[in-house]
């Protein structure tokens, strides 16, 4: 038995093709963490093109079905996850019986130099076809949209002229499911293994908890196979995973694991004739028990069970088209834009990044972006959020989503920045909704008290303006939005410059909807609050050039020149900007600070220069993520904050350049530096580009990022220019200094606009509906159903 | 570069050869679990013959210095651990430069079917020797008596007779450090690689917690190499660990890590002449900073540093020797005994397992067993979990043993059995010493009360009087020993047959210290009190041929003939034997019932038959261990129970019989079975001899066991029978049946017992001190310093 060529070299990446909604790879070794996603309501399963697999589903907490071999942490989502031999994957191995040669499907575990390698991310499923040996293995797999498994479909075919014999060995490790008891066998009743284990409890209220948790793992086969091999140790033997022990032999042990580590690998032995080829379907996911495995068989586990999952799984992506389609001069861009973008947007409004207790910041943002593509979801979501508000009108720092739910990991850390983002995501729910009704909506919360949408958001702004110090400046206590300053303020001194300008930003906004809800009074009490932060922030935070971070416990105030680490801060400039703090003065020398500190080749770094150790009066600047504090990330949070402002300023390239950067590709350089496929944005790029380029650029992996809501956004309201507010919609492009023009299609309250944008010799922007000029660029009036045609001139 | 053989068979065992207080293994297939483990008070590490190595150390919850790849768990140590590629170990690849051949030593990652392989346990070191390609292999390590640290010597030798170039790669995996930030490079000032990583935290005050955590891993080279790699990518490459991509080029990389998986890899160039030699030298382990990773360079990394601390070591562990050395028919016997069975002894005294807050049962029981070894580490125990007694009595779940302690797992599940201990430890304790003395000590706890420790044991005795039900029997609540039935008594009503015959063997244990301290009165009062105990469960828990295992909250009795499943439970029959509960009539019954429902090749079980599925009344007994429960396993603490009170009365050849399975081998065929070298007990093998025969017997590979403390004194007081008590040593060896005599060497309060055991036509034992015969096989009035001479004739 011999693997042809023991180490390949890593390849030449050929170029990821760009064909429709999809994007492809042709190498397994280029981008070895590249991969795609797919979710529904219970589970999320990201893939690498190279076959591991990182899968969680809610029951209700986050739990797995494939388990790493060893006792895995419980833990949030952790970014530039490690994949290593015996880490969870979906493989097929492919054995020649005559020639006595072997490899494997992706890629891992054999890590065969195939011939042909192609994998391919799409929005509803994901696929590989991969070629060697003369043999074509097909791999392609989606989930149901209502059930919790993976759908896989697997196609063998001939290639070479003549007959064949082979053997296939679909291998899918289970792992190490539970140190309580676990073990596997082959259920010929069922039709396929099945892995049970079970959930350790000490106390014994636990065991009613866990008492309904799905123990067992199935890995179904729609064609009995000839063998089967349920014990891993048994399966790899002492050949190794690239070369296993067990496929050495003609047919596996059809073995059972008692307590040993589980796994489900089956053998089918075919003879295949010039261009025979053998399709077989498999099942695998979590259950209870034997009927639910029963039931998900009869459901899914057929030709037709299969395709009938697909269209309603496409059926549901399709839910989450978003409003908005572009034409651009970057083919690259709007493919993201229409395809991959609003996909990402609609995960976010559509599972709360499989948590039961969001973060209140999180769970605002994810649902500010639905605004665009569900709006029932926002309205839902701001009542929910909103009906655990606190007696004294701040907000939790989680948002309980299910019974039993409970505040865990940073959830525990007190937070004073949740108010900030009532706000903020209903202006977009207004904004593309117009339901002004939703105000007047009453939510008893669970202290008793009752009070209408309006008051709830009154109470939350009155608590911001409370929470400052005699200075007016916001208290920051161990953290405000996710720059990890846990050691600022926990005194109850500290306070915080991001979240004073923030106020200044939130107020603004609030006395915005009391104005159009005609309480020009109470409008006024927040505009002057508004402005009371804004002249406050400007006394203690303004440093010459621009806003500092923030004020410790001992009055050392930070984020400023005379700092050798972490002297500016993004945040603090970007908001100051929104909310009014920063004047036209002011403005042009933050921008160019930013640009002189801050600016890399992958985007905007978050602060700089990086901290190289521990500040601290400050806090470890690392404390969430890796490349976010000592590496000074590109952290895109951050980043799209302040395109959105340079936006509301009118800076058109400064946030085009940023906008663009956060897309990885469309080079191949910009690819591999980057080791992603563009089918999201990350929450991060490594930053410190200064201090370690090598690996400057490199994508976190996580798809999990506030950054998606504002970047929608950012492409509606800013590049697009195409925002709704009370009457209407607004119309301001802003197109980068290099375009001549865009096309773009904007859903807007059930109307359809088809936009064509050019530049002209005008002064301020012209706009035509149906060939008839507006007196201002804002078309009011908007009627459902209809398909406004909007000719719009910019200028040059 | 190739492999020699891609996938050697599983080798047939060749036998383990022993050589002294050695043991050693010939095959790294045959046994592929099997390891060794090493201490000191700081440090554990547990390593496999292949090379894959388990550690922690304290600082001061338990920490590791090699991880895992992955995010791993913080957990107790877990039984049966699964090794697999990419598990933390320590290599060494051997490349031939001209043959382009490569091999690994000990065994893994290459798995290469080496031509010889020895791996060789020692009580203070542990070593290799493996030959390959011609060239000799010897590894080793130990580590140092005050610090963590691990101290490899490598040997390569040339046995071609012909001149080689070779290059030698140490490869010793660092692993996923940290999510929060981890990093590596080769630090030619310290002249190693060391690795950085930042424990997480989120809360500020965590941050002070954690600052003097040991964060950074270093792996130190006496001799410079001539490359390396830090990156555990860059070293394995699309190679995989079998072979590295980075093994494939002339030098190594040099690279460094930066969030990437760290790891050590340097390579040595060499051109060896025929039976030309190599020596090179590491260390291995944490450090705070480059101070600390100076100071160990210069304390320990020489020939001479490695030569003293092996030195100091050995005579650490000569203090571990114990009181007792055997010369039996059974060789293998009196090695495990004389050798092995100590050092775990003394293993758990002086460690705790390795953990800040010991379970009080396992830490008097640990701690028992130390009074054969170290008494006056016994004496500080005693006090020590005295002093944290409650105020009403009780003994807290656990005893914190370092400032900051909590009370973690287990420990938090109320357990109502911790006071039964008390006694227990104390009686060995003061057989060893005499030193009566103790009970006078005055002791303040926590809540301010001041008692002797005499009070404490009558307040501890007179709680357990307390702790039971109308009926007179001691109630369960979750639980009480390991027994996971938790849900026996949660509602605070069920109780259980095991601790009330407990309580009554604690408190005639507590009457005999009354009388000897001229207390009559008092232990006439605890006398009457164990009676009371003991007729309250031969009225509710005798079952016509054994005592049930307890009554649940609803009232139902279990571990009766009528229940299908956990028919018959070891503990409730063993300690009523002990108690006093089960008379004359009753133990023949209770024994033959064992032998016929428990007894396996491999021990006797713990309960039978097994649970096939959750009984909700009593609670899953699979809780804690998996082989405990459904599988019902040989569960080694309760069986040394069982053979305690076998001994008690007279049942000389079960107990031996018993004994004998405890440990594992000599035949290569149990070895294989058991998967474990002899060189200690572990806290299980595997049930569920009739349902699972594939599996039964299998070691749990777990050293922490209550079991040894009991074991050895099972040694000494019943098979030798030479125990201590208030006036001297009592002489009644107890020898199976095919024994014809032994010889024993028991030393007992600094006095020496040469002991010459034959059997003779007696109908009791005899005893001649020096020549001269006893009246009563009792030798009073010992003089510390004297060896005593003893013949001894037992009846045949």
């Amino acid at each position: 038995m011999t693997r042809t060529g023991v180490v390949p070299k890593p390849q030449a990446l050929l170029g990821p093709t760009q064909n429709g909604d999809r994007y492809e790879l042709t190498s397994p070794t280029a981008l070895p963490k590249a991969g795609g996603f797919l979710w529904n309501q219970q589970m999320m399963i990201q893939i690498t093109c190279r076959g591991y697999a990182t899968s969680q589903y809610m029951q209700p907490e986050p739990a797995k079905y494939a388990y790493a071999p060893n006792l895995e942490a419980k833990t949030f989502m952790q970014p530039e996850q490690n994949y290593y031999a015996h880490h969870p994957g979906r493989f097929v191995y492919i054995k020649d019986e005559e020639a006595d040669e072997l490899f494997s499907a992706p890629y891992e575990p054999v890590r065969a130099p195939v011939d042909r390698f192609i994998f391919s991310v799409g929005k509803s499923n994901i696929s590989w076809i991969v070629e060697h040996l003369d043999i074509r293995v097909e791999m392609s797999f989606c989930i149901p949209t209502h059930d919790v498994a993976e759908l896989w479909t697997i196609k063998v075919t001939n290639l070479s002229g003549r007959v064949r014999k082979v053997s296939v060995y679909p291998y899918f490790p289970i792992g190490y499911m539970s140190w309580m008891n676990q073990e596997a066998e082959y259920r010929s009743d069922l039709g396929g293994v099945v892995a049970n284990s079970i959930t350790p409890y000490q106390r014994a209220s636990d065991y009613y908890k866990n008492k309904f948790l799905k123990d067992k793992t199935y890995f179904l086969c729609e064609t009995p196979p000839v063998s089967w091999e349920t014990m891993q140790q048994a399966f790899e033997g002492e050949g190794g995973l690239h070369c296993p022990t067990a496929v050495m032999e003609e047919t596996l042990g059809n073995g059972d694991a008692r307590y040993e580590t589980p796994t489900a690998a089956v053998q089918y032995r075919e003879i295949l004739k010039p261009n025979e080829q053998r399709e077989y379907r498999f099942l695998f996911g979590p259950a209870l028990d034997d009927a639910e495995i029963r039931n998900m068989r009869s459901t899914y586990l057929s030709k037709d069970g299969f395709a009938n999952a697909a269209k309603d799984y496409a059926a549901y992506m399709e839910k989450g088209q978003g409003s908005l389609k572009i034409e651009t001069p970057d083919k690259d861009l709007d493919n993201f834009v229409n395809n991959w973008l609003p996909r990402q947007v609609y995960y976010h409004g559509d599972v709360n990044r499989l948590t039961t207790d969001p973060q209140t910041r999180n769970y605002m943002q994810d649902n500010m972006g639905m605004s665009y593509i569900k709006p029932d979801v926002t309205r839902k979501a701001l009542l929910t959020a909103l009906s655990q508000q606190e007696a004294n009108g701040s907000m939790p720092d989680g948002i309980l989503l299910t019974e039993g739910a409970e505040l865990k990991y940073i959830n525990q850390i007190p937070h004073t920045d949740h108010c900030i983002w009532l706000p903020v995501a209903l202006e977009i729910y207004l904004a593309e909704t117009a339901d002004f009704a939703i105000l007047d909506e009453k939510l008893t919360s669970a202290n008793g008290d009752t009070y209408t949408v309006f008051e709830r958001l009154c109470h939350a702004m009155d608590w911001l303006l409370k929470a400052r110090d005699n200075r007016g400046l916001s208290f920051i206590a161990q953290g405000d939005w996710c720059d990890p300053m846990n050691m600022v303020g926990p005194k109850g001194i500290g306070v915080s410059g991001w979240l004073t300008v923030a106020t200044g930003f939130a107020l603004n906004l609030w006395a915005n909807v009391c104005e159009q809800q005609g309480g020009s009074e109470i409008a006024a009490h927040y505009r002057a609050g508004a402005k009371d932060v804004n002249d406050c922030a400007n006394k203690h935070f303004w440093d010459g050039n621009w806003f500092a971070r923030g004020i410790t416990d001992d009055n050392v105030l930070f984020g400023v020149k005379k700092d050798p680490e972490g002297r500016i801060w993004l945040n603090p400039q970007a908001w100051s900007i929104l909310g009014g703090a920063a004047d036209r003065d002011q403005i042009p020398k933050m921008l160019d600070a930013v640009d002189e500190h801050l600016t890399t080749p992958y985007g905007v770094a978050m602060f700089g220069p990086p901290f190289s150790k521990m500040r601290e009066d400050v806090g470890r600047v690392t404390q969430k993520y890796p490349g976010q504090g000592e590496n000074a990330s590109v952290y895109n949070h951050a980043g799209i904050f302040y395109v959105h402002s340079l936006y509301s300023i009118g800076e058109k390239d400064r946030a085009y350049k940023l906008l663009r950067q956060m897309i990885p590709g469309p080079s191949n350089e910009d690819y591999i530096q980057r080791g992603q496929l563009p089918v999201y944005i990350p929450n991060y790029y490594r930053g410190a580009y200064r201090e370690y380029p090598r690996t400057a650029g490199r994508s976190s992996q996580l798809f999990n990022t506030g950054t998606v809501s504002w970047a929608y956004r950012c492409f509606i309201e800013g590049l697009c220019g195409l925002k709704g507010d009370v009457m209407g919609l607004r119309v301001n492009p802003q197109l980068p200094s290099e375009w001549d023009g865009i096309k773009a299609t904007r859903l807007f309250r059930g109307a359809r606009f088809e936009v064509d944008v050019k530049k002209g010799d005008v002064r301020e922007v012209k706009v035509k509906v149906d060939g008839k000029e507006l007196e201002e660029p804002y078309v009011k009036d908007v009627k459902e159903g209809r398909v406004y045609k909007l000719d719009v001139v910019v200028p040059k």
